[in-house]
């Protein structure tokens, strides 16, 4: 392989971690591998003990992101027969927000055998939802103090963020909160570990931890009339440097190049978020191009020149997807789920062994008989509310709908109108951001949605009226984590000096998706029948989803 | 079998006919034999020709239902071995409006050869929908002249029913229309077959005919202005004596006696409605006691002392189901044909695996399932609207809705949803009724559903807060019309002097479901919301679901 140089992406997901060996020159993807967490998502008991969780809560074992990084990277070393010395970059990125209470030293309090037995002095993953009731406490003060932070976050802040989650640790378990040296993010967390350097990225600060970069956190005062225990939480356990996403964080440790198989010096990458990394690597790096990462659920990520106000966004955070430039975040909940829900609880017995005896998947099936569809010709519309709403409603207790069902209804409508669903679900985002003042000429998509279901985008692509490219690579998020590793490293040293250069040699369109203007048409006037219901039952004019969430909460006690 | 006195109720259904033997003073049923309909409905071509008839057309062959009483006759009195001396009296009920156009000599025009392959010269099943235009046009008509018939009947005239049929036989068959010397409801021509007597009952003249007792046929003018040819309709082709449901037709004739196997002279009782005829044989003949024929839809009807206006009612009708009263009809148009829907297209292949591998039948597996959740743990709710609203919104352009569904809903529980939204419109009728001033007590149902499914009934019980009582039998429309057999026949002839006598005799509650106080305070709740969502939709705040067939029925061509 001679003098090619190549990055290394290090991809956290929920379940497992992956590294991706990537050429710099040509962003060719020349390895990749897998590590399964062995503790995996900590849900019911704490590892080694009788220690029960409740309902809600969500760990990780910090030990296990470690694991990822001695296991993976020396397997796609030796698959690819790439020479360490080759090895430029390291980036990484992660679930957000997944945080966790470090000694001075640097290590996860749970790592000290004193604390193990504490279920707090845990990871806390992104998806612990019992931090609910101070996130709601954290609203309704902001609110009644007229924070202006609020503003930034589509006027919420999340139970999944790093304040509530910090402030039940306060609660439930003050001397965790004592000890704890500071509070981090994993993905900073992970690079400290490898580089020895305590700084935070602008990412995670900026849209899980309420920073801002010229404001930077909420006040004294606010933090105070949360709970005075409180007061001094940025100055003393906040308090590390924060840095622009593309920023180097350092060089890889000796002791830490060892175990990784790499060589020590190696230029290490600040932290950043999945979805966030994965926008350079669906090529963009510039402002009017909407980033879809497609699976489960959709975030969505588009940039822009100035700070703007977008109702029911999840975020703006400046340099908080790429330096220079201000990062809006939006999101839908359920996109994926959806279909998956709808094929595990809704789809006849006779569709499987039609596919079966087709030796075709449903979901292929399915795409094939709503793709015979015209727009319109179901009778259906739905709200895609089967999760919430998260943009630009940001309501959890919003559930869904489906209108138009007669006796011949067929199952394939019902599944095209759900996939309708989510579009005018992302074009009511679109909508919205393109009213607040953020410009988005074009929609670019990644991840597994985007790859598997043409019907899908050539729907998106006709509700949204615009044109999506789909990203080349099948691993965005490791990818755009490789090109971040290559600049830091530098031009230099073989790899690049921007992310826009970054993103010019390593990234690549597979497929455009062009609107067809007979759908257009017709999807506008669906589009305008959805949004009445979605104002109707979304914006307080009947509350009935949440009065039915509120019987179904009592429905066994009664 | 000795002094034992008999009746024959003879049920003409939409496929087949059923004749009904049953012992006078017991109601015991004896014997029972089903004929299919030789020529069964024609919906495609005329029979024994290529002549191919359009979209919405449904005929039937008048032969036909004298093949049942050749049939289906001999046949009960050969497997009871009754003697037809001790069978006293005969009854029949009838879909309707099943109309067709016959001669002086009271031959159907489609039994002479010259109008054989004239399609108007056959009988129009009642769910021959081709008249819609005719209806339409009527419903203006009317409503521009300020028609007070229109309030009888909840504002609008059916295209099933008897003027726009004749209407649509006038504009595409004038020289049918011409040479027909009447215009006969089925039920009353094959009474006029057996009898030889023309004479019409209050029940199809009332509901079906635009008759009223005081007030008789519309106007003239009403006619005229519909169209000129029309003007003389009533006095030229619609003048037969009409008498009350209950009274005697005639006698049976010798030549027909000898056909049917039955005695001369046999009493024979005016024509009647299916559900109409099922009300006595579920034992009601008094006001206060709302009848449910519950099949793939429910006909609802109840009995009053004054006539009311009673708003999206079918219709009210003196004499029109038990003499001396009004009788109000009012129904909704899908309810066991929403189940069937959903059985067949929404239920995963995993549960009907899992009741074949436990021998139940798929409805028993949801029937469990459903019934082991509380009321409103499902989160869901569902507007019955899947073929439209018949009562009281009478609008067949409204669909139906499911709402509050999420990523953990089950198919039992939008099963359930499915039941108790037909629950909730059935209580709306029965607050419509009550609201107006008929009073209804308790409820009464028969038919399939009614005896098959035993969550169902406890759920309208639940959400109508009303006992619900079953009857016994379980062909409530034959023996109804046997009932009317007996009091055609009289006291004197071993049959009884009232239908009040009869039913007093002659039918049996089964079971009775009584409402379960707490589910009853949860359904009001429920209810309150259906009725939100119910008014939202159907009472013009959003006409999405118009606007959505409208967007269908052009969405091949644009």
């Amino acid at each position: 392989m001679g003098s090619k140089k190549y990055s290394l992406g290090i991809d956290y997901g929920t379940q497992s971690g992956r590294a991706l060996l990537v050429e710099v020159e040509t962003g060719k993807e020349v390895a990749t591998a897998v590590v399964a967490y062995p503790d995996g998502v900590i849900d019911e008991k704490l590892p080694g003990t009788n220690i029960k969780l409740e309902y809600d809560w969500a760990l990780q074992n910090p030990e296990d992101y470690l694991t990822v990084l001695y296991e993976a990277i020396p397997k796609v070393l030796k698959d690819s027969q790439v020479d360490p010395e080759d090895v430029v970059g390291l980036g990484i990125d992660f679930t957000a927000c997944t945080m966790l209470p470090v000694t001075k030293d640097g290590r996860a309090l749970c790592q000290l055998p004193e604390y193990r037995d504490q279920p707090h002095a845990w990871v806390k993953l992104w998806k612990h939802h019992a931090a609910q009731d101070e996130a709601n406490r954290l609203n309704e003060i902001a609110a009644a103090r007229g924070e202006n932070f609020l503003a930034r976050y589509g006027g919420k802040i999340s139970s999944e963020w790093l304040i509530p989650k910090i402030w039940q640790i306060a609660n439930e378990a003050p001397e965790i909160y004592q000890v704890a040296d500071r509070f981090m993010e994993a993905t900073d967390w992970v690079i400290m570990q490898m580089t020895g350097v305590d700084i935070r990225n602008s990412c995670t600060a900026g849209y899980k931890a309420i920073w801002h970069k010229q404001e930077g956190y909420p006040s004294k005062e606010f933090f105070k009339a949360l709970d005075p225990r409180l007061e001094n939480l940025v100055e003393e356990k906040l308090n590390s440097p924060i840095v622009a996403i593309g920023s180097k964080a350092g060089e890889l440790t000796t002791e830490m190049a060892k175990k990784m198989g790499l060589k020590p010096g190696t230029a290490i990458a600040v932290g950043n978020v999945d979805a966030h990394a994965a926008v350079p690597a669906a090529g963009v790096v510039t402002p009017g191009k909407l980033v879809m990462s497609m699976g489960t659920s959709i975030c969505h990520i588009v940039l822009g020149e100035e700070e703007k106000t977008v109702d029911g966004m999840c975020g703006v955070v400046e340099d908080g997807v790429i330096g220079g430039y201000f990062g809006f975040e939006a999101g839908q909940s359920a996109v994926g789920d959806i279909f998956e829900w709808f094929v595990e609880n809704c789809v006849p017995g006779t569709y499987t062994e039609e596919a079966a005896s087709r030796n075709i998947s449903i979901h292929q099936l399915l795409e094939e008989k709503a793709g015979a569809l015209f727009p319109g010709e179901s009778g259906l519309i739905a709200l895609d509310w089967w999760n919430g709403n998260r943009s630009v409603l940001v309501d959890t207790h919003l559930t869904g709908v489906l209108l138009g069902a007669t006796l011949l209804t067929k199952p394939e409508e019902i599944y095209r109108a759900l996939i309708e669903a989510t579009a005018y679900g992302t074009n009511m985002i679109v909508e919205t951001f393109t009213e607040a003042g953020v410009k988005i000429d074009e929609l670019y998509a990644c991840g597994g949605l985007s790859q598997k279901n043409n019907l899908l985008m050539q729907i998106y692509s006709d509700v949204t009226g615009r044109e999506i490219h789909i990203a080349a690579s099948l691993q965005t998020p490791a990818l755009g984590a490789a090109m971040f590793g290559a600049v830091a490293a530098g031009k230099g040293s073989g790899g690049y000096d921007t992310i826009l250069d970054a993103a010019a040699h390593m990234t690549f369109v597979k497929k455009v998706y062009k609107p067809i203007e007979k759908n257009v048409a017709q999807y506008k006037k669906l589009y305008a029948e959805y949004k009445i219901i979605h104002d109707y039952f979304g914006r307080g004019a009947n509350d009935v989803m949440k009065r039915l969430k509120e019987i179904k909460r009592k429905a066994k006690t009664c």
